[in-house]
């Protein structure tokens, strides 16, 4: 969105303006310890121990506060310091975060920046003088643990922003709005899509019909697309005996993942965070030979992975998820055309849903560890490069950022907000057919070994959903939304009329409201459920046989013949529209 | 399928049969120690400790023993003798599993039976003479812990069976060798449906392609069938905080059945054994109104139990499977028609399979302990047993056979074989809503405690997909069959044409084999593999535009156009038929 040059700028504007802030909650709060302030990507933090809780109303006095120091024009001074003296320094004004800090630096010369009273342990570049911050605005408040470890101190950021121009505050703070809208979490809980509880467990989500409805019509889609792809769909158990991850090598390098074992007759059992060891013992229950491959093995599996709980984050960060993943196993000179296939297979997809803006991320060999000889390297990222050059597509190549154990294509997809999310994956695995030592019969009667391929179109159920729920506002189109239509009766002496017309919808998903409420509360109630058409009946559509429909996406109301209007649903939701 | 009397004469029949069978092994076998050997449902066994492991030769050996024995006519002579005599009887014979068993008994005199040289404690009765075994065969060796207890030591256990007439004997064995043919266990394999591997974890399941596909068809069908039946799908996760079985009261009286907690950040989360307390946190994570009543919220759940090793058996008895679950919340004026809805919709799923005969056994109030007041009890089993009435169905009482939480029906199936199977149940729970304090706000504004009904159609879709197998000995109906059309080739001159009738048939799940292979040894394949048609093309097919079909069921050849043909499978088979 904004060029080297102006990020440059802003980031300097940014860590400025943290430094005001530091010495306006120094100023306001004493006691306050200071930690540390960065610039980030839309604005900036600082970090404090303070003896008090923010509340939100703080927020105002800081803003205030810093406007006065803002307008004192104070020059930002750069110095430099020997160590010892830095120690000093902060020693005498009882700062322990800063003393950690500097006493992690090498030994030499350290610089500060001063401005008005305050002076902190700073790299800079910073603005020449405080009077160059106009447009900022503190945003939020946040618990923090030092050095980001759990095992320390919980501290309390402040988030803020500041931008060179009036607009460009707000056009951010405007879409700062526009997203907190679309909050996935707010639009679940509104819409009664998902619950996450805590005595069920964090990052654990319960999907509550509504959502659910949703759910059924991704996995239906996603099932019916795999089977005309030409994939086989599996299912495998969500425990296994860690045998299998022994084999893997997960237990060795992903156990901080993996959740503790259990004990069944005196062997450990663990709960699954990948399907890939379940979808291998399959292949090995029988020899297959070159005739039989591709096989394109897919499987809604749901996993479970430990994440920390401070990183949960709605459906976006989760420990149970349901990844839609597949495996192709496949002969070396079928690979480039199975990655061809797969690639565009994920475009497709992820098109029926709505996304058109994607951006792609090649990773390739890393420079240290990595399993599999040079030649199934270079022919692996030769052929994730020419698919995305078969479907004219841009890349960004992530030279050495790939894993261990094979390149990949990551597909981040952009949504109405611009904003970009990871979900689909398409990644090579040359460790795991070595490691099971699978293999197939080739045509001179030799066992050799399969490429095998892991991909994922949506990533994880979760994730996508908690993403579509973003991306569209919790206003889905007609083919996703979980209520299609919702019938409103004026007063009773509709109800049979929208009896027969909810028959005449037979096949969709139609709600009634025939509650003895005012008309405007009935259709204020099923705009905020966000329903695509609400019918409204009075005598008047009675009489002519006619439903008043609103739509809600244009929120006008349009009167058609009842016939008239099927045949438009008809014509505008087949699903071969999709 | 045997009135009482005979199954009294069977009973006996069968206890004489497994005595004389006890002596030939003793005989055969010196130091053979002899453990119980009671007579079951379809015949007899006997457990043995002996010195060497049996071998299936050895059947044939112990059969000639058990000829010359019943051709000497013993007489079969009841004697008591006291406790202390029968003790030292055994004793001198060094049998320390009679002993064990008479130091079982309260003190008295003991029934001991003798024929020929072999004396066993026994209750009887038993036959005149051994003269009276006429038809019988010795059927198989397993390996049976001592008083069924893993603890104690493994013994040899021989099966066999016994009737009055040749002709039952005989049409036992057929059934058998029947039974043996559509075993689920060799049909998953040869069909390639599925595998349980120890390396994977025993007892659970790994669905293969064409398994897994007839697992999607049924799960569609079940979805669908649900949607358009008023209940609402919804996902819960598999894993939960220990808290949810506390307060369900799992940890107290199922715990032996739950896997070990998994510690996450010091807390124990559980796999779930069950679904019910997720589908409670959904609803009790909103106020619901009488209004909002009845909910059905069904979830192919798939849950964990721990089975001990020795009784798991192929898909019929595993650790892991998913459940067709659903939970009715309602009101108690609304419970009986829910009752009425439920056994209905069930009876209609089962047909939908195949299934047309059924037992239903109603369970009713155990006299010991149990939740909820009488008028709860009383009205609900008022409701099963309506009905059941309605339905015009027969019921077998089981008086006191309920759980302590509520009444029940199970539904037993039987199969094309006659043999019962238990697949669903509808079962009434006071326990839950209680201890969770679910209420909903009637139409006084008053909280009240709502009816909640578990029920289950297809009872798990492991063990429902073992019984459709053996129902159908793998040849599954049109609808259900993973491939349901193959088209075979004699020459490459009929490749092109066969990727017309492949295009023509687009819809329906076609394999195709144009391998340079003899047409028999195709067909043969074809037929092994079940396929309901086989559409086989030669040069007279192509020339005429026909097809030469085979439906597995016939085994004849019918030759079609194409475009007949299509009408019929579109007749005969569009999914409004099932």
């Amino acid at each position: 969105m904004a060029n080297n040059n102006s990020m440059i700028d802003l980031e300097t504007l940014r860590h400025s303006t943290s430094h005001v802030m530091a010495q306006a909650v120094c100023d306001l709060f004493p006691g306050t310890k200071i930690a540390i302030g960065p610039a980030i990507d839309d604005g900036f933090y600082y970090d404090f121990d303070t003896p008090q809780n923010f509340v939100p109303e703080d927020l105002v006095k800081i803003e205030n506060r810093m406007k006065e120091i803002i307008s004192g024009d104070h020059k930002f001074v750069r110095s430099e310091i020997p160590k010892k003296e830095a120690l000093e320094y902060f020693q005498k004004l009882n700062e322990p975060y800063k003393i950690e800090l500097i006493n992690d630096l090498v030994d030499g010369t350290i610089s500060f920046y001063k401005h008005d009273t305050f002076t902190d342990l700073c790299r800079g570049p910073h603005l020449e003088s405080t009077g160059k911050i106009k447009y900022f605005k503190l945003l939020s408040i946040a618990g923090a643990y030092w050095r980001g470890s759990e095992k320390n101190k919980m501290l309390q950021r402040i988030y803020g922003t500041v931008f060179n121009t009036k607009e460009e505050l707000a056009e951010y703070l405007k879409r700062l709005e526009e997203a907190k809208k679309r909050d996935h979490r707010t639009l679940g809980k509104a819409l009664d899509l998902f619950s996450i509880q805590d005595e069920v467990g964090p990052g654990l989500v319960l999907w509550h019909p509504k959502g659910a409805r949703i759910r059924v019509i991704v996995e239906d889609y996603w099932r019916s697309k795999h089977l005309s792809s030409g994939y086989d769909l599996i299912f495998t158990p969500h425990i296994g005996l860690g045998k299998l991850w022994e084999t893997s090598g997960h237990l060795d390098f992903y156990k901080e993942n993996m959740y503790s074992p259990m004990d069944v007759d005196g062997q450990d059992f663990y709960v699954k965070p990948m399907n890939c060891p379940f979808h291998i013992m399959i292949y090995k229950s029988r020899l297959y030979s070159y005739r039989d491959l591709p096989l394109r093995w897919a499987e809604l599996g749901t996993v479970y992975r430990y994440e920390k709980s401070g990183v949960l984050h709605g459906l976006l960060r989760v420990r149970g998820f349901t990844q839609d993943d597949a495996h192709i196993i496949c002969a070396p000179e079928q690979m480039p055309e199975e990655i061809r296939r797969v690639l565009k297979f994920c475009i497709n997809t992820l098109n029926a849903f709505g996304f058109r803006d994607f951006n792609f991320y090649l990773a390739t060999k890393p420079k240290e560890k990595s399993v599999g000889d040079d030649k199934m390297w270079n022919d692996a990222i030769k052929a994730l490069e020419e698919a995305i050059k078969a479907e004219n597509l841009l890349c960004t190549v992530d030279e050495g950022g790939g894993a261990f154990y094979g390149p990949k294509i990551d597909i981040k997809i952009k949504d109405a907000l611009n904003r970009e999310w990871q979900c689909s994956t398409i990644q090579f695995d040359f460790n795991e057919p070595e490691r099971f030592d699978m293999t197939y019969m080739d045509q001179s009667g030799k066992r050799v070994r399969p490429y095998m391929i892991h991909r994922a179109l949506l990533g994880s159920l979760e994730r996508f959903l908690g993403v579509l729920i973003e991306h569209y506002g919790g206003a889905f189109p007609f083919w996703l939304a979980p209520v299609q239509i919702k019938i409103l009766t004026i007063t009773d002496a509709q109800n049979k009329y929208a009896d027969k017309v909810r028959d005449a919808l037979s096949g969709y998903r139609v709600e009634m409201d025939l509650r003895n409420e005012k008309l405007g509360l009935k259709i204020r109630e099923a705009q905020m459920e966000k329903i695509p058409y609400i019918i409204v009946l009075g005598d008047k559509e009675v009489s002519s046989g006619t439903v008043a429909v609103r739509t809600y996406h244009s929120r006008e109301t349009v009167t058609y013949n009842l016939q008239d209007f099927l045949s438009i649903l008809r014509q505008e939701h087949s699903l071969n529209n999709i």
